[in-house]
């Protein structure tokens, strides 16, 4: 979360030269992707879409993305951005990109930006989204899109419960090992729970989020509704850090990142 | 359509005994299979489900389906029965079915029903629903699930011209060859289309529907709100029975059984 013109000096000093800087909004059905970042042997979305640009420009090209997502999890508005020699109208470049990628992956909006833009460095806040089925029967057609749970659920209790997770706290027990994070600090905006129609969907907007944040606070929520963790675990997890007192990392298929703003 | 004590009196005359018949919903996700009849060497749902059937109850079974359904098409609750001499707990079944099914294929309910009934031979009414993205961009997460159409289409010629589908008419004009049907007169008793964030959803609500019905009037309202075809057209069609007057048969992942009533 560097200002502007210091990631605009480090990419003079770094290069020399002004590239053309992309700004590219995207889709992806999580499914059958090994999550966003690029590793070697894996089917990435990074990856995926690395070796469509450098296909279509014919150099090596880096994709930023505005954060890492899961394996299995859905954006709906991820947003990346990378540099290349070639300037190309953005919508002959979205025409191109579209037509090389795998259906599951969709280029939404391609715009010119200034150098000074980074898709994780310029963002100022994130939108998610975590869908429960919380009917009786499993759906058929969603079994990728939404995390199926049994167990009834106490939907004033989570209503109640998520409140505490708005505001300045530190997430640190919200976060699983894994993460080199050392700031654990972060900002939510707003924490939401609506439920129609056996359909449980919670979102949250912040100005970021820690590895599995999402998750695990969704995960605690389900333990609360479930009458397993009591209310005020959320404030008790945000006092004292403890990653044990809260709940399980929830599958990943119920989760969408929605939208990225600059 | 017989009248039920006909069914009753074939049945029994047919197999002698009274066998257990069940009424079972399922909801399936279409993509990969390759239609709900079963056929030799193809993946279908009817082939599926008596696959199932035959390893949780030990005998052979025949799964009669409310209709049948396209490579892609969905439903959300269809309906079959099968016969079995054993008794078995509704609840048990259900749970025995759905921990053999793959996952995109789930059943959402089991009763005991008469040995009149019939899936499709008792079937009164039919719910279909067909979506189409109306947007300038493909759905990476709806990519099996709707019909992508970039074109501009005109919603309130599309609105006008689909009330001229609802009633008692010879639907022949809208009938794919490579169907045996030869009464070919139904009664759709809704026929509704609506527009909202760029995704136009139609609904047939009717007594039956022939071969490729459906997707054959969603494809002449498409060229009528392209302005490929007058609003008219639709008369002319129920009128001359012509299929080559109509559009072309649109995909099938757009497609959805809905309901079946009994």
């Amino acid at each position: 979360m560097w200002p502007c013109y210091i990631s605009f000096i480090i990419l003079k000093i770094e290069r020399k030269i002004i590239l053309n800087n992309y700004k590219v909004i995207i889709e992806y059905d999580g499914t059958n992707y090994h999550g966003f970042a690029k590793q070697p042997l894996y089917n990435t979305i990074q990856g995926t879409l690395e070796q469509v640009l450098e296909k279509i420009l014919k150099e090596k090209v880096t994709v930023f993305g505005s954060g890492r997502t899961d394996a299995g999890v859905h954006a709906l508005n991820q947003v990346v951005n990378f540099e290349t020699k070639l300037a190309i109208e953005p919508i002959s470049l979205l025409k191109a990109i579209n037509s090389n990628l795998p259906l599951d992956i969709v280029v939404k909006d391609v715009e010119t930006v200034d150098n000074c833009f980074h898709a994780r460095l310029s963002a100022k806040k994130k939108h998610y989204k975590y869908i429960i089925n919380n009917r009786t029967i499993k759906s058929a057609l969603n079994r990728n899109r939404e995390m199926f749970c049994k167990f009834p659920l106490d939907f004033l209790k989570m209503q109640s419960a998520i409140q505490n997770l708005e505001g300045e706290h530190d997430f640190a027990g919200f976060m699983n090992t894994g993460s080199v994070i050392k700031q654990t600090i972060r900002i939510i905006e707003e924490a939401t729970i609506k439920k129609e129609d056996g359909i449980i969907t919670i979102d949250f907007v912040g100005n970021g989020f820690l590895y599995n944040q999402v998750r695990i606070m969704v995960g605690t929520l389900i333990e609360i509704g479930r009458g397993n963790l009591d209310v005020d675990i959320i404030e008790k997890i945000l006092e004292n850090k403890d990653r044990k007192l809260a709940g399980r990392t929830v599958d990943p298929q119920g989760l969408y990142l929605v939208e990225v703003e600059y």
